[in-house]
């Protein structure tokens, strides 16, 4: 199986695909996210891999606005605990690094390490195991990156400091994506992880209209896990709700809340149901 | 008065300050929202003014981030409509034009623009009104850049090209923030807008705790205008929870909401009350 991701071989994103769909599945590197979206809805590959939220960022909001433009199904997720490492050529050793390449989001998540070495700079790069890549395909002199150890390996640079983020509490949480028919993946008749099923939907323009929405689910003590807010286009100041309700989309009290939702909402769409990871 | 904002002078910024604080506000430009924060924290300015949401791209998280971290309240709104125009200097004609320099978000909402004149390479330029500057100064031949009216006025660039946005749906929502204890600003006692009133919340980490703390609002019959889900630090998969309600946090309704919403919520804090725009 191909699953294309954003971003050089050897991003968090692969290591997604690995505990997605094992370690024969053949990562497919695209530059942008919509070159991800595109490569599946093109049929170049089996499936597709996006982040969605992270533990520290919060969500990546053009997903979520790709899920509904796209007619993909949501077939399973996953979580990543993020580790930043520095990373350099095999002759380079702490003492000599003073500048430091990453994504500015990996940057940011490494304050503290910056603090404490103030002889290093930091280097705006368009992405955190591209800049391994760069370091040592160019070997530009006294340089760094901060990237996985997968992008370490990949590129077979040294990691000079492991875990060099801030925040342990630091993951990523990522859906595999497949065309529209694929059926939830991981899950086995005795996998004890409860179900999880994913909604986009919009409200009637009226009062009380979001929380009428969210009783059809509350009433039936189904729980929430997560909201996210989007603009409506066309609608300034309407907005798409994007819902995780923990249940599967065939039990038949999630059927009923649907079924409820349905008659509150303009618009409703299942985007999938799967394992929660 | 003074009002930090970020970006250059001609910024859609600027015109946030002009209506909300009149034409004799004084704009104090900062290059990060961080820098706009600290000017008002530091004292160097009266106060400051940030964009919060924007139809079509959607909230400004960091902004939503950064009420939590300081202590200003709000007290005021309102909404610019954004209007791109291609500007150049005075001797550049349209048939000209090679290059347009403007803001990642700014030219990516001029997209028929630029499918329709593929003759034109776009160049991401870190601010709006800075690509205006840019060009005025540096003269790049055969250049021109996407900015607001006043950026144009502000440099003496001409407009070539006006309102070569995609949808004219698009407005930006900017909240006035000042020292605690600042009344709202822009109330009159003739004024026919309605009060709201923004909350930052966490509920306890239970089935329907989202739905049960809307209940304190909902059942009250107070309106929900906004919605917005943060990452909480430090407890992975908990979110902060943003609301804009219609009503003052002086009405004994309000009130009792927030008292009863208090009870419901492990943290509550109201962000302000003012005018809706």
């Amino acid at each position: 199986m191909t699953a294309a991701f954003q971003g050089e071989l050897g991003a968090f994103s692969q290591q997604a695909i690995a505990q997605l769909l094992g370690p024969k599945a053949r990562p497919f590197p695209c530059p942008q996210f919509d070159d991800v979206f595109a490569a599946l809805a093109d049929g170049n590959v089996d499936a597709a891999v996006i982040p969605i939220e992270n533990t520290l960022y919060g969500s990546i909001h053009g997903n979520y606005d790709r899920l509904l433009k796209h007619d993909f199904v949501i077939t399973a997720e996953t979580r990543v605990r993020i580790v930043h490492n520095l990373i350099a050529p095999p002759e380079t050793n702490f003492a000599q690094v003073r500048n430091v390449y990453s994504h500015q989001v990996a940057l940011d998540q490494c304050l503290d390490f910056f603090a404490d070495n103030k002889q290093i700079q930091r280097e705006t790069f368009y992405d955190t195991a591209g800049s391994v890549k760069m370091v040592m395909e160019e070997r530009p002199p006294a340089s760094a990156a901060i990237a996985s150890e997968l992008a370490a390996k990949i590129y077979k640079g040294r990691i000079l400091k492991r875990g060099i983020e801030d925040d342990r509490e630091n993951f990523t949480r990522f859906f595999l994506l497949e065309h529209p028919g694929a059926k939830p993946r991981g899950g086995t008749a005795r996998s004890s992880k409860p179900w999880k099923t994913s909604l986009v939907f919009t409200t009637h323009n009226t009062p009380g209209a979001l929380f009428r929405a969210l009783s059809a689910l509350a009433l039936r003590d189904l729980s929430l896990t997560k909201i996210e807010s989007r603009p409506l286009r066309g609608k300034p100041w309407e907005y798409l709700f994007y819902i995780d309700l923990i249940g599967r989309s065939e039990d038949k009290v999630v059927k009923n809340a649907l079924s409820h939702l349905g008659e509150l909402c303009d618009f409703l769409r299942v985007l999938g149901t799967y394992r929660e990871a």
